[in-house]
């Protein structure tokens, strides 16, 4: 069998991969997916993430699967995780990270932000589990980059029942994540379908503790990226999820680091997610995500928990994604970490 | 003597001072100063500044001193603290926090980010200690609030010789926090004149300990508080200054709360200044804060600060402000944790 | 009778009235209304407003109404329109301009962009017309400030049924423009109820030529102030009202200010709304209004059509409002030129 | 002898070019050059143009050049205008608008801004006419995409005496296109040396009434079009280019647009340049657009000027770019209609 391969690479601009020049012993053929941070607003207008999909796209052959995530407010730096599929370490030990990757249909305009792309987004969670040797429910980590309703999309959503969900684009990139994070949810067994609906009417106690999704006007369909053990598996990857439960809750990131130092290891990169309250508030102080007209809402939350997390690791070219809708509780959300024995 | 006494109070907008209604045992007339974290932009066009400024100036007695510091992005939650000086406590240990503050005379835009600056504030520096029973070598923090060049003041300093240092009102923040910075580090003895001629002429490693200095549209003096421990002053409070190196500087922050916390203290606030690593790198790592059109440096750096700074102590209603000029090392900033024991 | 007087001042900030001096034969105590814009960025978190209305508050005798739009993008010059109530112009015309104000009741949170805050506002139009001397049908312009929902008012709003209207605070200055438009559709005759069930159902084709209003965060009861021709009034004031068919139809205004110019007028003042084409075109070709993460909207719509009037007029200190649900069509909005003869 | 051609393709994005479908009798290998208004925030960390000229070069052959000027603020439409060189018009009248394109060498870092990048342009200036049938001092426009200064041309060119020009990446872009603009006005003829050198010591009435120049990190050699009659080239294009003297100035435009419908003519594009007047008001009335920490200045320019010219002609997919240093008198700036008889 095969295992995960995680390669991390600055970037100079959401174009370049002059940095792969620098990777020795590297088999671009083994990318399977390519996981980025571009420095664009990551909002609806944000095209530093096509960019970045067409030009690693490009680059690298056997078209692997693009996930690019705008925005690097405050300390976080530009790069892409190249997440490769390689042959099991000779004498690893088993129960080593693997890859999974899958695309789903389409998501037509009226589909976005409901069951369909719930559904969808299970469907290929479960695709990319398949021959990855990751058991659903062994998932640690679902990255998930899905579309958004644009101009032209709210155009064609409108003539078709029942209507776009939202015809504001911005809040269209809150509601694909939703629906993505509860497909996660539904697929590795977190949520049953009575909770996705629940989710779907705005129950925000309705979450995944592995999804970590991401909109973007750059796809029409959802690209998921699986990462887990699995017990077929030999080599030194592992990775350790815990859940912040709002912006300022430092204390699972720290615990896991001290585990993963005591237990030898060295982490190699951090997936997180990061909201605004939607209470407008945390630990009972007010915040101003949500009324600052200027910066939207998921640039704040990148640049604080990206503060957070970068001086807690003392790494900044680190995956911190805004808007955790269905991931994590309420003003909270995930961090994975991908750490090496 | 007296003794300086701190209370945090949140506010609701920037005019709002509904929360002093919850004081208890508190004498208005007694506050030297208001501090305050308002949610502006916190750069040129920033009105929330005086809005406070003028709201709370009319709502307490004596004419404090304000210091409004637009900015609370991320997790920052607006608030104010109020500065007072009040009777020493009967029996209280000597060496507690001291209080005083002081106006520069009105800074011509020609002057702005010049000697003359520098000396205005050193000047400003000398008379808030003068009575405090602060010696100017024990400053644990010298807060300045001063002006900025906006379209008035450019047309006026042009007026005069030698013309305004720079045509571009946010880069006259800059250059305003910076000379102020430097006049603080003269004041106290940190630098000599060789040193804030060098700092004038550019060098970042001329740069003050103790200075934390925020520029507005709202001032055409320096406001200046000064905090620090008086022999003769016996009370409770405490401070503890440190420096980050960069924005990921986290340890002595740690290690001094730690400290705090070992000798059974407790942080009652936190004056912390952030800034974008002027080199456009982080320990080697790019960051994008410079050459961002849309958010100003400043603010990605308070949230980045900010949000390291709340997750460490679980407070997000702490002072933390943008541009440190001459204000600890490039990229990085001083850190005064006000503590009780 | 009495008639309306109109004086337009330049603000060197949000708080400066240093320009009431320039005016000569002018006497406070006469002033109604004050109506400004601003240098903020006419959003949620504008606090230029309040500080300007608490400004021109606390200097005119009287308590006059404040109406501040916040937003001068663009060309548009910040500055404010005196809108006084001075006797008739001995051997003057009638039909000159005559004004009234009235302010609404409170409107709760859960009111706000409902039947209740257009009954509310058609309401106060009446009121204000009401002893003016100006039929409601005769109303040429109905300018009216509007509250938003903070998170303040969101969280008080959640607490009553049905809610409030949006959890998006932007979005809820758009609801509140709406239903204050409705409101003076209804009160001037423009509209019937049934037409404002379908204005508040979403229907676009449904609106005042007259009503010109603005949301913020500085109001609780919307703020009205009508100006028209009333029979008893004598002066040279006129005005004349066109509507734009979208934010290129230069043509009205044009032709208005021909007409104006052959009659031996001139033009002392505009008042206009803009608004982002919700189609996302306009004539066909597609704009980015809707789709920019980093400007709102109603600011790109402002300096759009605060460029083409000041153009047309080289006139750049004139009253452009964002946002026109409900006024004037879709994507277009009304324009009042108030002239002399 | 050749001719131009121009073909006006509205674009769904900064990397769409299916409107070229419904070109009919187009032949791609005739287009010399890309020009195009792409939808990011046209300031330094706008990856829109590079996006869009990465597509466009692709799908074309003959290595077209292109020149991407990002920023479609207010009633702005992104589209492209192709510019081709085809055969004469058989019995066309001779006189016809001609193509010529060029590139320079690479601008290094440290000659950014200054005489070098003014000597570079000028040269590729008369490359561009060299062959085209255009005489330098009869160009029309001359469009010019040059680079700036990102954090890796900032640091480059810190190695390099004199250094950059300056270390403020927004800034960089205004010395550019300044420097641009004195290269053309020094090559048609309208700028002698001495001029330049006084231009780029900072003399604003020094300028050229046929640059339009843009500035982006996509590029690093100077990408140059000329327009202009050659006097052997038959067919219908013509080009009339005016000055706005400031950007209220609607008098020549309108002037000039009737004089063309008078001899029967129609506009087919308008390329315009605009700028925030650098004396901080326009006729006496002060403007924000330099004082707006949100908003880049450029912005404000082209969403006030757009909205103008677009107003004016009925027409949205016009190029208006922002920044007119040297290009026009400041605060202005040179608007050129291309028409066909």
């Amino acid at each position: 069998m095969s295992r995960a391969e995680l390669f991390r690479i600055a970037t100079a601009g959401p174009a370049d991969h002059t940095g792969l020049a620098e990777l020795s012993a590297f088999d671009p053929s083994t990318v399977r997916a390519v996981v980025g941070k571009t420095e664009g607003n990551g909002c609806v207008n944000d095209f530093s993430r096509e960019l970045a999909a067409r030009s690693w796209g490009e680059r690298l052959p056997g078209d692997p699967l693009t996930i690019m995530s705008g925005g690097t407010e405050g300390v976080l730096s530009p790069h892409v995780t190249l997440l490769a599929e390689v042959p099991d370490e000779p004498g690893g030990e088993p129960g080593a990270l693997a890859i999974g990757v899958a695309k789903s249909d389409p998501i037509a305009p009226q589909a976005l932000g409901r069951k369909a792309q719930v559904e969808a987004v299970a469907a290929a969670v479960k695709d990319a589990c398949q021959g990855s040797g990751i058991e659903p429910h062994d998932v640690s980590l679902a990255l998930v980059k899905c579309p958004l309703l644009d101009a032209d999309a709210l155009w064609r959503g409108a003539a078709e029942a029942p209507g776009p969900i939202t015809e504001d684009p911005y809040e269209s990139m809150s509601r694909s994540r939703g629906a993505s994070a509860l497909g996660v949810g539904l697929a590795v067994g977190e949520l049953d379908p009575a909770a996705v609906e629940s989710g779907l009417d705005g129950d925000t106690t309705t979450w995944s503790a592995v999804a970590s999704t991401s909109a973007g006007r750059e796809v029409r369909r959802c690209h998921v990226v699986v990462l887990g053990p699995a017990r077929s598996s030999r080599g030194r990857l592992r990775a350790t999820t815990v859940v912040m439960e709002d912006a300022l809750d430092a204390g699972p990131a720290v615990a896991a680091l001290k585990e993963i130092e005591t237990a030898g290891g060295r982490a190699v990169q951090i997936f997180a997610k990061a909201e605004a309250d939607p209470s407008g508030s945390i630990r009972g102080h007010r915040h101003t995500m949500l009324t600052d007209s200027d910066i939207g809402a998921t640039r704040h939350a990148r640049a604080a928990v990206g503060g957070l997390l970068a001086g807690l690791t003392g790494q900044s070219d680190i995956y911190v994604s805004g808007g955790a809708e269905h991931q994590g509780p309420a003003g909270g959300g995930p961090v994975t970490i991908v750490w090496t024995t």
